[in-house]
């Protein structure tokens, strides 16, 4: 929000801080404090809580640790890096990418084209004016050092893969039954090469996933898409759209049943947890712009004060990753479906158990095990026989009625950081005519429920402050209490922090037991008994109302 | 518990696996399914909700990449390490305090020491009987490859760091009063030599720490240790005792207030959470066990079928932490006191502003800003100038009535995992007489709230469950819908990843409206209008019943 300098409120607040700062800081590494913490943990739970009420939805909780060979299956381990230059005089890097968007043209992720195009426009050192080296390759993943006797570990640049290289686990729990998702939130690394603004780019940052699982002949989500709120959808082709989900679908504006239905689903969390929808815009990818898992990806884009950044990633990931660790592991991880029935002729192989007992009676069992185990021949007491004489392959009829296909993933991706970001730019604001801040945050985004403040630190108004704070706080109210400085500083200070409501213990509390509950936002005031105080805040009169 | 299988039943139903097993696996690391990812949030929720309704708990979310310079502070870049053997035969690694703990020695951690033990006693491969190498040391921190350009980096083997750097926002946060603490929760990463035992020892694990922080005049937490349960406490001399907290407090077993908080803080968690209590205790470090950090320990073991296994330390680390972060980092990481007021005199800097005017009219604001910025000499267009002679030092009389004190911190740090491994070891149980198993999970516990099952899945009894079932999940019930199999066969699923209630639509419900709830430890069963659900559910009539 204009005016207030996001990075400081939420520095001098305890909202979050750059990492490690009594040691100098690392770029791109931030930490959450009292207040962002909090927020954090809100935003989770209720992303959380929409998500499982969706009814077939399941959680995962994996490794950030991560195998080699998922990553090699997935497509990270070949294609998951920048393009960067490097200035000759300075040694400032900046993405090659960034460098040729910022002057207006859009960046085709190639080497070659990175190259000429630099050449071609001119392109210096945004820092000294410096020439730029040549364009190069910075691989994205954080590869961990090992001790001896353990493989090849990365962290993982993305939580999805845990979840595919699962699928099966969860296709169990779903008692085989598409469509289903699986959700999970937790920290993702990248090795960015200008990690920048604060939350808006970090090497470690924290997502909010969900890998929906359907069968591609039936792509479709257990409920429709939402009808009742107009999006802003921007196409590949830049038309624009102001409709609902359903409308959008409908009108063939978006494709896939599923994307429409998650976009609504986005835009009813971003609604709940206080960020201002109308500086939302849903924008699909361009072709060039397509991760390399993509086949149609809609971004959730939020206007802040650095322009539009991409908050939220709707991807339709189509059979690849799932293909792919099928391929990769030889493992099974496809679901069926049920096909009308059918006869197929299918060989199948026998062992003539007769003929292993007669001609080798002290080493049948030996011989029957290295036949199921696929080998050809075994060394039996320095006898070396060939296996293949005792099976037969013999053809069978069988009736089938189900098969296997590879299910089709649409994933939407959330970034927690940016989100966190995008709700306090839409929502510090000044009071009308002075340099107040406050922070509007809805009541279950808020830090803490309630500030309890004695007015004066004596004559008995802190132990009656305390007392109302214990009552909240075993009522399950998350509660700060404070009885340092004036009133009047106390409650900037908790306004700052987005605590929807201070209650003051002044003299009368002392004569009639009530207490003063006011707005953050309204800067109303009512008069309430002290007894009543956490059915008043369950009730939560002032909910939606913006000052 | 006897009888059961933990891992079998893990990984079967979901709690928890081997992560990448179709790549095979990889010791040390396992993921939640949908079963234990659920279990693992509630009991997270629980233990934050419990910590922060002590109404002076803040909390942390940092990342988990760690800066070199803070684990040199902390000791763990000097001192975090194993020692190991290896056999000479078959390579198998193992710890070797652990090889000679298991002949019943009590192990000390050095080198030499464990060296000459193991020759003395003989010890030789667990494995193959081979011999064994001489023993060795491993660091147990994983280092991060870089990118070039940023510093060395390492995952945290601790969350605490993290707080203990950003002691001073916290304490702002808290305006400047001890004692108050921060609580974090999240992965920590140890390369360990030998993981075992599934959850037991893992290479990347979930924690849940609370640094508290004191003045060390007054260490004392803000309420009372408990005088409600008593608790099994173990000296570190071999003295048992089975008394309240409060009463270890007052008859000296337990010498820190804040310890024997926290033990009472810890039994009740656990009472909360399921874990069978009268399997729990507190056993204090001998000397030789104490970590680099620690003056006096307490460990929560709990009895479980790999014996006892520590699932929490509460570690009294007095002013090791955030001592050394100030001697290293340079920075003011002191808490202040207030004492008597004082005067002393100090030396101060005076600058001679006229003199600098007088001789340098022009240069005057680059001189003062070299001097304040304590500069000794400066060019200024072309003329070095020494700055000593326009700056006096004199001496002034100050009141003094703070002074700075190094806090201290005492840590109740959980470990989740083993907490889990617990919680199921106590709780999965089997019917008399049937290899029935069932899991006794309390109702805010349970992976679900409930399971809703249609009898049959035809004659409308499928479309009423659901209708159940969304209005469950729209009352911010989570529940699972189920119609496949044999009711008998539901019942059993759900009591085995631990639901508290079946819910089942019968014919009689086509009639009257009525379903039946069914208890997973009683199997009592009762007849509910479908109306009144949620609200019986919120009741949980059957809480804390166990059968």
């Amino acid at each position: 929000m204009k005016g207030v300098d996001q990075e400081e409120v939420s520095r001098r607040r305890g909202i979050y801080f750059q990492s490690f700062g009594i040691y100098g800081g690392l770029a791109g590494l931030y930490d959450y404090g009292p207040v962002g913490s909090r927020i954090k943990d809100n935003i989770t739970r209720i992303w959380k809580e929409m998500m499982l009420s969706e009814g077939v939805v399941a959680e995962f909780d994996g490794t950030s640790l991560t195998h080699e060979d998922v990553l090699k299956a997935s497509g990270h381990y070949d294609r998951f890096f920048d393009f960067f230059v490097e200035c000759k005089n300075c040694h400032t890097r900046f993405r090659a990418d960034e460098l040729i968007e910022k002057k207006g043209v859009s960046p085709v992720l190639d080497k070659g084209w990175l190259e000429s195009k630099i050449r071609e426009m001119n392109i210096v050192c945004e820092n000294c004016g410096g020439d730029l080296g040549e364009v190069k390759v910075q691989k994205l993943m954080f590869q961990v050092e090992l001790g001896d006797g353990i493989s090849n570990l990365f962290l993982r640049p993305e939580t999805a893969q845990g979840i595919f290289i699962n699928f099966k686990e969860y296709y169990r729990f779903f008692r085989e039954k598409l469509p289903f998702a699986v959700i999970t939130t937790g920290k993702g690394y990248r090795n960015e090469i200008s990690p920048r603004r604060s939350l808006y780019r970090l090497r470690e940052f924290n997502m909010m996933e969900c890998e929906s699982f359907f069968d591609p002949e039936d792509e479709r989500w257990v409920r429709e898409p939402d009808n009742s709120v107009k999006v802003h959808l921007v196409t590949k082709n830049g038309e624009e759209f102001h409709v609902t989900p359903l409308e959008a679908l409908k009108k063939g504006i978006i494709k896939s049943q599923p994307i429409s239905y998650f976009i609504g689903f986005a835009i009813k969390f971003y609604a709940r947890i206080g960020i201002d929808t109308g500086k939302v815009r849903f924008r699909q990818h361009r072709k060039e712009e397509l991760s390399h898992y993509s086949n149609d990806t809609w971004d959730a884009e939020a206007l802040t004060d650095i322009g539009w950044i991409e908050i939220t990633g709707i991807a339709h990931r189509g059979t690849y990753d799932i293909g792919n660790h099928i391929k990769y592991s030889g493992k099974d991880l496809y679901a069926q479906r049920i096909v009308p029935r059918r006869e197929e002729i299918r060989e199948k192989m026998e062992i003539d158990f007769d003929l292993i007992k007669n001609e080798y009676p002290e080493g049948s069992r030996e011989i029957i095990e290295a036949i199921r185990a696929g080998k050809e021949s075994i060394d039996l007491k320095g006898d070396k026989i060939s296996l293949a004489r005792f099976v037969k392959r013999v053809k069978e009829k069988v009736v089938v009625d189900r098969e296997n296909f590879v299910p089709v993933v649409i994933e939407p991706s959330f970034g927690l950081d940016r989100i966190i970001y995008t709700l306090l730019d839409h929502n510090l604001a000044q009071r009308e005519g002075s340099g107040y801040i406050y922070l509007r945050l809805p009541y279950e985004v808020s830090p803490y429920g309630a500030a309890v403040l004695p007015l004066m630190a004596k004559d008995g108004l802190q132990e009656f402050a305390r007392k109302v704070f214990s009552s909240l706080l075993s009522d399950g109210i998350t509660a700060i209490y404070d009885d340092s400085g004036s009133i009047g500083k106390r409650y900037s200070r908790y306004d700052e922090i987005g605590v929807t409501y201070c209650i003051t213990v002044d003299y009368d509390t002392l004569k009639d037991g009530t207490v003063t509950i006011r707005h953050r936002d309204s800067m109303e005031q009512i008069r309430v008994d002290s007894g009543r105080l956490t059915e008043y805040l369950r009730e939560n009169p002032w909910n939606g109302k913006k000052s």
